[in-house]
């Protein structure tokens, strides 16, 4: 047993999962928080919420396609969407340290406030410590955020059954690969943009088109693809079998992971999502996906098996297969 | 025009006050934010809720009365309270630094887990995120809160108007003489602990007893009584006149804070409210107040006049009359 916090507990694998099991759902035991979805599903005098929050320690705190304000917004506005709710407020807690610029935090805030008219939500309520030079890095954030379930849908990772689909809603790796290689300590250069995103109309659309056939849907964050289907197998107990050559990855994305060392079915994107559906509705999905602009590269990737359960199996171009475990280590810390 | 963050900007006084003001609030623009109270009222499904939220820097984690953990569910929960919300759930981002022991991790869900317990409301959802060795200190937690609001009273700084009374909860300072001397720099050994506590009982007593003669609640916290009651007399554009000999301080408070070189009045609580109802109710209010556990030391401290319009008057115990400004400064960084 770890008895100090490592890098890893951070990025959204194993480490994290263990940790958050042993320490804070042990501790806080309710079954909202034990469903471990993207948020929690509650009712407040008679409104269906969607409650959900993230914390953004990203470095740099900006890079190509966006900066530390629209993840944080995006990151939480997802989160929300995830859960099939419409995202409404947004909270955000400031944690500065001294000495950062004030024009950076301007030019944070106003990232926060387009992105928040992109998704449709309000910024409604917030909060701005400082700490000493050295006791943080630049500027952290954290939101939090409210939605509404509207729809009669019950989704969870656990309603997965063998024979549903898995759609992914475009090309994956994007984001962890620009934040790390913004980071300019690697001498890779590549012609990619962090795919940050606000996801809410791209689920209701995939929502729309799934109708009861709708399972669960996931935003590919820390950890990447890989883990979230690691996590979905392991919820409902069956196999998920994915075709590799199927999973969409840029030449460029591919090419710098491979200098980087990582699988991009680990890195982290932060505006696709994951799907799994009934097979019967995967064509609707797919093109109700595709025919949103944040999913024209969207693909069916594989799909849930009986066999072996809680595990998942990558068929390779090449024929083989392996199995696809979750995210150990922490090969691109502070990418969120 | 300051160029950089300073510890002032997040003692909660003036500096912090402006920074929200000229970043946040200007670039976030709404209504509900504009209103700049504890929480946000918003209404969702036909359900009244209200939504805050905090980030929790304090340093040391652990000190007499309380640590971060139940400083961050309080904080959360008197909010709410103080919007005069009946809390329910909570979300908690969590900031490590790598090396954090993991042992200290649990003492803090532990005690997050206790302080929700006892306050009725549960932790339905979080995110934990970890950065290098120096990139943070050691751990920083961000609550966030829903409440639900029953209650068909309409709170808020700016419907305090001339006669009004102002009361206090309880004596004023204990949580951040406490931190301060926890720190062991200062060679001030005093018998205080913190006041750290859930209001939501007590404010509900207070509610009952003002009926629709309550107009403003506020928690104590960073720049103390002093900053809160200028907030008030700013809002409403009317005078606090505020009698010094009857606010409640303890003894070993106003000795360190002596020591300290800072006034009482500025001093951050944690359990201590400040309450503006009609002076017609200031009786039944204060008793209700005194009837509570938490409201013991309740006490009867001012009155709201015409003039001067956005001022707070002292009269101090040697019959002069001096003005009370917003904190300026930050005498106490990190206490919570
Ligand atoms: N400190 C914590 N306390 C309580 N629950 C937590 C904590 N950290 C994570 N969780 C829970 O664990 C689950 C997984 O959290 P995680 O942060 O990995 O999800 P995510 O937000 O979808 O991903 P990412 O943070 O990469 O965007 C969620 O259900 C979350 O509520
Ligand atoms: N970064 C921010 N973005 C948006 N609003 C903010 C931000 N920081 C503070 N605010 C708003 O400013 C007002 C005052 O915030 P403040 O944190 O001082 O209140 P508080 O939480 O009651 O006090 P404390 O933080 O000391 O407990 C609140 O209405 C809050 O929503
Ligand atoms: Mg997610
Ligand atoms: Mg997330
Ligand atoms: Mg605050
Ligand atoms: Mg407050
Ligand atoms: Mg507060
Ligand atoms: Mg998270």
């Amino acid at each position: 047993r770890e008895e100090r916090i490592t890098l890893a507990h951070g990025a959204g694998g194993k480490a994290t999962r263990t940790l958050v099991e042993a320490v804070f759902v042990d501790a806080f035991r309710n079954p909202v928080l034990e469903q471990l979805e993207d948020g929690a599903a509650v009712s407040v005098g008679g409104a269906r919420l969607a409650f959900t929050t993230d914390s953004f320690v990203v470095s740099p705190l900006f890079f190509p396609g966006g900066d530390i304000g629209d993840l944080a917004v995006n990151g939480t506005v997802n989160d929300l969407a995830m859960c099939g709710a419409r995202p409404l407020h947004l909270s955000v807690g400031v944690i500065l340290e001294e000495g950062f610029p004030v024009a950076d935090l301007q030019r944070i805030a106003a990232s926060m406030a387009r992105a928040a008219a992109a998704a449709g939500v309000e910024i409604v309520t917030g909060d701005t410590k400082v700490v000493r030079r050295g006791q943080a890095d630049g500027c952290f954030l954290t939101t939090a955020g409210i939605g509404v379930r509207e729809r009669d849908v019950t989704l969870g990772a656990a309603t997965v059954r063998p024979g549903d689909a898995v759609l992914v809603s475009g090309p994956i790796g994007d984001h962890g690969v620009t934040v790390m290689l913004a980071r300019g300590e690697l001498d890779i250069e590549a012609d990619v943009v962090s795919d940050t995103a606000p996801m809410h109309g791209l689920a209701a659309a995939l929502l729309d088109a799934a109708g009861d056939g709708a399972r669960v849907l996931r935003d590919a964050t820390r950890g990447g693809v890989a883990t979230i289907l690691n996590e979905i197998a392991g919820a409902a107990g069956v196999g998920v079998v994915v075709d590799e050559a199927a999973v969409p990855v840029r030449e460029e994305v591919l090419g710098a992971s491979e200098l980087l060392g990582i699988d991009p079915l680990y890195v982290a994107c932060e505006g696709r999502l994951v799907a799994v559906v009934d097979a019967a509705r995967a064509a609707a999905a797919l093109a109700a996906l595709r025919a949103h602009p944040l999913g024209a590269g969207a693909a069916l990737i594989g799909h849930v098996a009986d066999d072996p359960p809680g595990l998942v199996l990558l068929r390779t171009a090449f024929g083989g297969t392996r199995i696809v475990d979750l995210l150990v280590g922490d090969p691109l810390p502070r990418i969120c």
